[in-house]
This record gives C-alpha cells, structure tokens and sequence, in this order.
C-alpha cells in the first residue's frame, strides 16, 4: 500500500512501517495477509453483511499536540470510527492507517499515535491490517478505515424512525463539550471552581470516550430488530436527531428534563454559569448512541439494559414530520429545537 | 462517518457530502447502504477473500496544483489504490474516500477532485460507498480506501518468488519519471529537443497511469497461479524488487537490455543525455506489475498474453538469495543493483 513518500524518506518509511508492523501488526488466522503486502487479504464470513467506515482528524482542526497526547490522539481517531460501526450495531474486526506526518514528528510520535489507536482497537479486537505512511507539508493528518460485520439485514440505519417511536439515548451527554473547554480555557482548573474528580471525569470523557459497541449490537441481536434506526452522536444530539429525522422523513419532541447530565456536567455547568440542557444539546464528540424504540418493544429493551449493564434514557418520542424538531423545556414550554452544532455554545 | 470538521462549516459540510453523494454516490444492489449513514453496508460474496488497501495523497508532497489539474489528482490517487488491488490480483469494487481541504478551496475544485477518483474507478466498475470530509489548516489531503476480491486463497502475494522463476514485468518502464521531469523541469517544452507527441505521451503516463486490473486477475485466475509472487511499481523497479526478493528470500539478475522502454522514454533520455535504463530502475509511479513465474507456465503465459493482448515482458530471472540482487548491462558486465528509489536521479 506505501506510495512514495518524500524523495529521499523511503528508507525511513520502510524501517518505519516495519517497526509498526512488528508492535502493532500481529493478526489472527482469519487475516490471510495483513501489513507488508500490497494489499491486506481476509476472509469474510459469507453469512454476516460487511461494515466499512472512514474518519479522518487533522492537527489544528481535530486535536492539538498542545493540550492531547499522541496516544490520547490516536486513541480518539479509532473511536471515532469504532462509535460508527457501533451505531450500525456491528461487530468490528479490522482497522486500516493513512498517515500523513511532517518531518518534524520523531518516530516515538509516530508509535505514540498508533498505539493510542490500537489501545482502543484491541479492546475490541480490532486488528491493524494495512495503512500508508506519508510525509506532510503541514500537520499530522491520521485517516483510518475501520470493518465489521453484522447479522445478515440487520445493521442499523438512520432511516427506519416512525412517529410513535421512543427516542433513547445511551451514557450521558454534553460531557465532552465541558472537558474540552475545561482544556482549552481553563488549563490547569485554575479560575474555575470545579471538584478535581469532575475535572478530571470530563476531560477523561473528551480525551477517551468510549464507543457504544456492546450497546450497538444489543440493538441489531434482537429479531425484530430492538432499534428501528441509530445514529452516533458525533455533531452534538440535536444535529445529529435532525440526520434521523430527515432520513426517516419523521419529527420529534425532546423532553429537555429527561437529557442525561453526569454531575459532573451539571456542576461545570454551574461553575460556568451555563445551562446543562445547552451542552447536552450542542456538544459534539459525546459517542453516544441515539436511536429510536418501538413502543412494544419498551419492555424488551428495559430488560436487556438491566441484564446487560447497560444506561439507555428516553429523552423524547418520534413524531411526524408536519410537527418538526421541538424540545420540551423544564419549564412546560415547548419550542422548536434549533439543529446547532457546537461552534454556536463557543 | 462525517465527523465534526471546523465549527462552523457543519452545514457546509452537510450540503457538500449531499452534493457528492448525488455525483458519484450512485451503487449497484450488493451495497445495502452507501453514502449517508454512519457506516456503508455490503453484503460479501462468502467464496471470495476480500483485499483491502488504503493510500494518501498530500499536497506538496505527492502532487502539486500548479503542475496537475484536481482531475489529474484524484485520478492518480485512485490509480496508485486500484494497482494495489490488481497486484493482488483482485477485482476492484468499492472505495471511500477521506478528504481534509482548506478553506481556501472551492467546492468546484473538490468536485473536480473526487470527479477525478470516480474516472478512474467506474472504468472498473468500483463505486463509491462512503468517506469523510473535514478542514485543512494547510494543504489538501486525499485518503483513499479500496476494496476487492479475489478467489479464495487466490491472491498474488510477495513471498512466493521461488529461484529459477521467471521474472516479468508489464507496460514500459520510467515512463512516468520522465513526464514528471517534463512537468517540473520543462515545462512548455522548450529548451528540450522532444516531439510533441512523445511529450504527450510521457505526461499522460505521469498523470493518467492505468492501474493493470485486467492482468493482475489473468496472473491470479489460472491453477495453479501463473505467478509465485507480484508486486506493483510505485516505488521504482529497483526498490521494489528488493520487497519481493526480501519478502521471498531470494535474489534476481536482472537483464537491462531487455527492460521494456517506450520509444517516448528513448527519445526523452536522449534528449536529456540520461541512460534510458536508470530510468527504468529508478522510476517510480509507472503502476506496472512485477511477478515472477516458473519457467513450466510460460508457455500458459505467453499464450493468454497474445489472446488478452497484454504485454508482459521477461526481464530477468530469480536467483537463490545468496547471489543477492544484480544487473547484467547492455555491455554484458554484471553488477549489484543498488536499490535507490528515483530521489537518486533527480
């Protein structure tokens, strides 16, 4: 896969690309040719459907070596890519790396940046089978493709909603949003007064979310299908609700009260002066899964979650499309919900 | 897959990831999902194995605006993908392309570039299945993704090259090289004694090379294989014959009076008082293959060639390792091959 990097880097590259083969390239026996070849070989299980995703996060846009580690960087790309194929209710297996990285990056960088990758791949038994190292002009650029499958038929969309169902939420939100303005504006927690366990929860739930994959899969096992559609939240919940409700052509009232805040949110909230139910709404990069409920299958769901450990919060109901997107404030009031993304809270 | 790009561009994100989706997104039945939700969703053929590769394109470092059209370079970037895929011998099929591009670029250029990706792929029948489109704070970034299939157990990998195997290469050789040397060094053409048409010619190869789709699945299609061992040449003959010998555990003796030289090439290093077989060995980007074969299927070889109308070319034969990796000049001498890459010519 490796096209030529800069004149004059071969060498290196190819001493490079052995390297992170030798750390991170070991595969099982499903994985017929993984790093070193042209072109990873694997064999498909002909009865399960095939999941592929890409994401890419560029320095000074995604992240900032001033305030994330290499490894918290890495580890952030996968799970971006992991929380999609978990909002498909997947099973994820494989992971490919496109790197573009300057001159000016050591290779102990390099290995930081995909060992946080495979620090969060491995725990779900993602192997590393192929990827490209590049150099770059400007700024680390880290493209990753991650695989997996699910039942035949089964994974889960954004376009199967209808008014009726229940909306539900996994974990709790706005998290992330909090911890990255905690990093960004209040290095060090000085001038902000916040417990240090909250700081430290909130910038651990920005730095290392974790992606819904048991969660996503417990959505798609069940025949019929628990979930009628899923979306992860990566833009923020009300963007990305209006992703469902446009492809499932339907509406929805959220019930602002119902919005699960961790006490950390609500007590950096406070501390800011802010209002909980904004960050919940706007803040991006939560990884949560967003998805909708029959309501017959309420009963079902609430069972599994127990069984399974798992937090799933109805937040509001699927309404036809005529109705819109509205949110029912703590207060009664019902309002049309404005499909922001976090840069409007900023 | 969209993940969150620069606040603020979400809607323009949004819109251009509907516009693409419009353009290009279009897919056959086996792709259950395509472009539009977190994930793409295919249904796998269960008899074939699945290769997967993945290769970046960063400006500045692999392509540079003011020599390519963005056509040209989302051609080439697809082209140095869908050649991994042929040295599998694979059948393309689907692609996801991860894209970081400053604000500074217009939506008319990214077309063009993601109109360049699907030019070279539709003549292969490959579609576009999903991808990622974020902010650039410096320079374009292009990642593609490719998938294919090949029969199981089927694909040509690069530790099979036995001593005694026949070595081959397809098309002509530091075509490329020389249309790029054109483009930076020369351009307009003047200063340089060259025909027009071979002018045409070697530039063509620089910026619209064919990926050898068709013959990577001749080599892998015929059992036993035809070939031992194939490898793709992006890097340089020289260098990557040393993957193949390396990854093998043999060495090669290569003939240099019988390395495959298009008239264009000839007559480009007369001009420039080059030695035509130098550019042979150091040219990267000529996106040929390279395979070995044992010397009891050339007969099979030579035959399908003329009926496919293929050029495959025999330009040396594998040796046992210890003899390491050689060169028998036009003059007949025998010397070692130095395995630079084509940063030694220029």
């Amino acid at each position: 896969m490796s096209s030529p990097a800069v004149p004059g880097a071969l060498v290196q590259e190819f001493r490079l690309i052995r390297d992170l083969a030798r750390r991170f390239g070991r595969t099982g026996t499903a994985v017929l040719r993984g790093i070193g070849d042209d072109a990873a070989v694997v064999r498909p299980d002909g009865n399960r459907d095939l999941v592929l995703t890409t994401d890419l996060v560029a320095e000074g846009v995604h992240f900032d070596p001033a305030t994330a580690s290499w490894d918290d960087i890495g580890y952030k790309a996968a799970v971006a890519n992991l929380s999609d194929i978990a909002a498909m209710g997947g099973v994820p297996q494989y992971v490919l790396a496109a790197l573009a990285v300057p001159a000016s990056r050591t290779t102990a960088e390099i290995r930081r940046l995909y060992g946080g990758v495979m620090r969060a791949c491995r725990v779900h038994g993602v192997e590393l089978i192929g990827g490209d190292t590049s150099a770059s002009k400007a700024g680390v650029f880290l493209s990753l493709t991650v695989t997996g499958t699910v039942a035949r038929g089964r994974a889960l969309t954004r376009d199967g909603a209808r008014a009726g169902d229940l909306l539900y939420v996994t974990g709790s939100l706005g998290d992330s949003l909090a911890g990255l303005d905690l990093l960004t504006s209040h290095p060090g927690g000085r001038r902000l007064r916040l417990a240090p366990r909250y700081r430290t929860f909130l910038i651990g739930r920005h730095l290392r979310p974790s992606p819904r994959i048991r969660e996503g899969q417990l959505l798609a096992a069940h025949a019929p299908a628990l979930a009628t559609s899923a979306i992860d939240l990566s833009d923020g919940l009300s963007g990305d609700l209006a992703h469902i409700c446009e492809q499932s052509r339907v509406g929805a009232l959220l019930d602002a009260a119902a919005l699960p805040l961790s006490p950390a949110c609500r007590a950096y909230a406070r501390a800011r002066g802010l209002d909980p139910v904004s960050l919940a709404l706007t803040g991006g990069e939560d990884y949560e899964l967003l998805f909708t409920v029959p309501p017959d299958r309420r009963a079902t769901l609430d069972r599994l979650a127990r069984r399974h450990g798992c937090r799933f919060t109805r937040i509001g109901t699927i309404r036809p499309k005529t109705q819109g997107l509205r949110v029912r404030g703590e207060d009664g009031t019902v309002r049309r919900l404005v499909s922001t993304s976090y840069e409007h809270f900023r």
